[in-house]
C-alpha cells in the first residue's frame, strides 16, 4: 500500500499507529475468512476490497474530493444514503469494529459504554481511520443514549449533523422524521452547493434499491440447504456494502449470486446438509468484527441468516421509486427508513415478528442473540425475544460481548453446548 | 404499623419480605438522618412521614380508592402531575432507591443496567412496595433507553401508559410533546371517568405550583452561610414531595422555611461557616438513597444545593396559571415540562448553564457529579460538565455508583481528598 502513504499523510493519519493497525489485519483475515473451505469464486472481489481497505477506496474518495466532491460519513442504517448520493456526495458507513485506543477514548467517554462507540472515538483520536478523516460531514442520529450523547463530544472535534429519530412510529413521529429528512436535505445542499433535484434523487433511489435488491438476492440464496455460502462471507459482503461504490458493489454481489445459483442447482454447498442452521440476531458487527460468527461456524454450525444492521435489517425495505415528485420521493424515503425495526423503538413488535418469520423461512435450528455489552435496547429486548421463542420451542442463546478476545473461550463453550443440543438425535 | 397489615395483605404484598424491608429502614434512618446535629424542629414532620412510609400515606391511598378514586404512579419528573390531580386522581412518584431482589430482577433485565431500574422491578417482583401495588395505572416515559425498554417488560405485569419524550426541543418536538400531553389527558379521563375541566386543571396547577414554590423557598434558604439546613434533610424533603399529599406538604415545607428564616436572621446554622459547600449534580437519589450526601456531610462539607431530579430540577419551573382556557393550560403544562434540562436531551446546554449559575449563586466550592452506574446520558454528560467547570476553575469529582454499600470506602477516600483540597489554606 506504499502508494497511499501520501494520501494518508495528507489526511492527517498517524502513519506509525496506522501501520500497526494494517499489520494485524491480514492475519486476522487469513484466520477468520480466508481459511474457510469451499468459498465461491465470486467472493474474491470482496477479499480484494478488504485487502485494499485503506487503499483503493480511500484513493477514490480522495480523487472525488479533489474534483470538488464531498464525502459524508454515517454511523447508522437510519441515515438516508440516497440523499447523499443525490447531492453528488459519496456516502461511507464508518465501521468501528475493533478495539482501538480504548484508554484514550475513556478520557472522553465512560468505561461502561458499548465497544462500538468507544471504537469510533478511538479510531478518531488515534488518527488511524482514513474514512472518517476523508469526511466533509458526519451524520449522527438519536438512536441510543450512548450515540446521542457521544455525538456531542465528537462534534467538538469534527462537525456532526444529528438527525432526531423518534422513539415510536405514530403519525406525529412520522411528521417529525419527515421534517428531519427535509432538514438533512438542506444541510447537504448547503454542504455541496447542489440542489437535490427530483430526477437525481429518483436515480439515487434506484442505485441504492439496486444495492439492497442484490443483497436481498444473496439473502434469499442463504435459504439453500446445504448452504451455498458461509455466514462469515455473507457478513463480509454486507459490511463492505457500507463503504464500497454502490453500483460496482451491486454488480459484484449479483455476479456472486449468479455463481451461488449454479451451486444451488447442482446441490453443491460449503458444508454438508444437516449442520445446524443458526440465525444471528441483534447488534451490528462492524468490520472487522467476525468474532461470534467465526465461533459458530468453527463449532459445526452455519450462520444461515443475520437479523442485524449488518445483515437483512439493512436491505429488507426498498424506497418506492414511482412516488411522484420530489416531495413524494422524500416522503417515500422517510417512510422506508422509519420501517427499520431497531430495538430503540418502543414497542418494537415488528422485530419479534420478523425473527419468527426468519426462523421459519430459513429453517433455523437455533437463534444466537448478539448484544454489545452495555447496549440497553438490544440487551433488554433479548429478554422478550427469548420468551417468545421459548414459547415456540426455538432454542435461544443470548450473548453479551465486546471486541476483545478475552471471552472467546467462554463464548465457544456456550455456543458449542447450544450446537450440541440442537444436533442431538433426540431433536431430529 | 400493625394496623396497616390488613391493607398490605389486600394489596398483595409478601408480608414476610415486607417485614424484612421495614426492619432495616429505622437503623438506616437513625444512622444517616436522625444522627445529624442541629436539625431544625420543622423537619420532625418529615421524620414522621418517613417513619410512616408504608403506613399513613398508604392508608390515605387506600381510602381514596375505596371512595372510588384512582392512584397513578410515575417514575420521572416529566409526567405532569397536574393532570392526575385535575382528573381527581392521586399522584405518587415510585421511588426505587434501594437494592431489592436484584437476582430476581436479573431474570428479566440485564445485569448491566442502572440500580434505579433494577430496584423498580425488584420492588415489584418481591411484592414489597405498597405504592406500586396501590396504583391503578403506571405512567412511563421514553427518557433513557433503559427505562424505555424496561416499561415494555413491566407492562406485561401491570399496565403502563408510556409518554414519548422527544430528544430535542425544536418546534416539531414541542408539537410531539404537546400531543403526548393530550394523549395522557385522554388516558386519565378514560381511567377515572372524569373529564379534565378547565377550572379543575387551573386549581391543580396552583396546587403543584404551590408545592414547587415552597421547595424553591427552601432552595433559596440554602444560600445561607452558615447553612441553616443540611443537604440530607433538604434531600429528604424533596424525596417526600414525590409522594406526600401536595397541599399538606406545601404547608409543612413553608413552616420549615419560616423557622429557617429565623435561623438565618440569627446567623444560626447547622455547622460553622467556612465548611466547603458542595453542589451535588446528576442522577436522582430516590428514597432511601442518601449514600453520597451522607459521605459528603460526614467528611466535613455541606451539600449546599442539589442539581438533580430529587432537587432543584423538580421545582425550578412553574406552570403559567393565567394561560387562558383548557387548551392554553395544557400548552402551558407542555411548555413547562419540556424545560426540564435532563441529560437525555441533545444538546442540553441549559443544564451546563444552570450548573454554572448554581455554582455562583450558592458560593459552591466543589461540584460532585453523581451518576448511577450504566446511566449513559448523565455519565457521558459529566465529561462535558467537567471540561466546562475546569475552564472556570471549579473543582469537580465524577462518581459512578449504585445502591450497594460496597464502594463506600472508595467513595469516602475520593470525597475526602476533594474536600481536603478545597479546604486547603492555599485556596482560601
Amino acid at each position: 500500500m506504499e502508494d497511499y502513504r501520501q494520501i494518508w499523510s495528507e489526511l492527517g493519519l498517524d502513519l506509525e499507529a496506522h501501520d500497526g493497525l494494517l499489520a494485524v489485519l491480514p492475519t486476522l483475515y487469513e484466520d477468520t475468512i480466508l481459511s474457510q473451505e469451499g468459498r465461491p469464486e465470486g467472493i474474491s472481489y470482496f477479499d480484494f476490497v478488504f485487502t485494499e481497505i485503506h487503499g483503493l477506496r480511500i484513493k477514490e474518495l480522495y480523487d472525488h474530493r479533489k474534483a470538488g466532491g464531498v464525502v459524508v460519513g454515517t454511523f447508522c442504517t437510519f441515515v438516508p444514503e440516497e440523499l447523499i448520493i443525490a447531492a453528488g456526495g459519496i456516502y461511507v458507513g464508518l465501521c468501528a469494529g475493533a478495539c482501538i485506543a480504548d484508554e484514550e477514548a475513556e478520557k472522553y467517554l465512560p468505561r461502561n459504554l458499548c465497544a462500538l462507540i468507544k471504537s469510533s472515538l478511538g479510531f478518531k483520536l488515534a488518527k488511524v481511520c482514513p474514512y472518517i478523516e476523508s469526511c466533509d460531514l458526519l451524520i449522527g442520529e438519536t438512536t441510543c443514549d450512548g450515540k446521542k450523547k457521544y455525538f456531542e463530544i465528537l462534534n467538538e472535534i469534527q462537525p456532526v449533523h444529528v438527525m432526531e429519530l423518534p422513539q415510536r412510529k405514530e403519525d406525529i413521529d412520522r411528521r417529525l422524521w419527515r421534517e428531519e429528512v427535509g432538514r438533512l436535505v438542506s444541510r447537504l445542499e448547503d454542504l455541496t452547493g447542489n440542489k437535490i433535484a427530483q430526477e437525481a434523487l429518483r436515480q439515487a433511489i434506484r442505485v441504492v434499491n439496486g444495492k439492497r435488491r442484490a443483497l436481498l438476492r444473496l439473502a434469499e440464496l442463504r435459504k439453500s440447504n446445504p448452504p451455498v455460502i458461509s455466514g462469515r462471507d455473507s457478513l463480509l459482503v454486507n459490511q463492505i456494502a457500507f463503504y464500497d461504490d454502490p453500483e460496482r458493489l451491486t454488480a459484484k454481489v449479483n455476479e456472486l449470486c449468479d455463481e451461488l445459483e449454479e451451486r444451488k442447482a447442482r446441490g453443491d454447498g460449503i458444508t454438508g446438509a444437516g449442520h445446524p442452521r443458526v440465525l444471528l440476531s441483534g447488534c451490528p458487527m462492524a468490520i472487522p468484527n467476525w468474532k461470534v460468527p467465526a465461533i459458530i461456524e468453527t463449532s459445526g454450525a452455519v450462520v444461515a441468516m443475520d437479523e442485524m444492521c449488518t445483515g437483512i435489517r439493512y436491505s429488507r425495505h426498498l424506497v418506492a421509486e414511482d412516488a411522484g415528485d420530489l416531495e413524494g420521493l422524500l416522503d417515500a424515503i422517510a417512510d422506508r427508513y422509519l420501517k427499520i425495526d431497531c430495538a430503540v423503538f418502543t414497542p418494537n413488535n415488528e422485530r419479534l415478528e420478523h425473527i419468527k418469520e426468519l426462523v421459519r423461512d430459513y429453517e433455523i435450528d437455533a437463534v444466537v442473540h448478539h448484544s454489545l455489552q452495555f447496549c440497553d435496547p438490544y440487551t433488554i429486548e433479548a429478554f422478550r425475544i427469548e420468551k417468545e421463542l421459548a414459547a415456540a420451542g426455538v432454542p435461544f442463546l443470548s450473548l453479551e460481548t465486546d471486541y476483545s478476545m478475552e471471552d472467546v473461550g467462554q463464548l465457544s463453550t456456550r455456543i458449542e453446548a447450544l450446537i450440541e443440543m440442537v444436533s442431538s438425535p433426540d431433536r431430529a
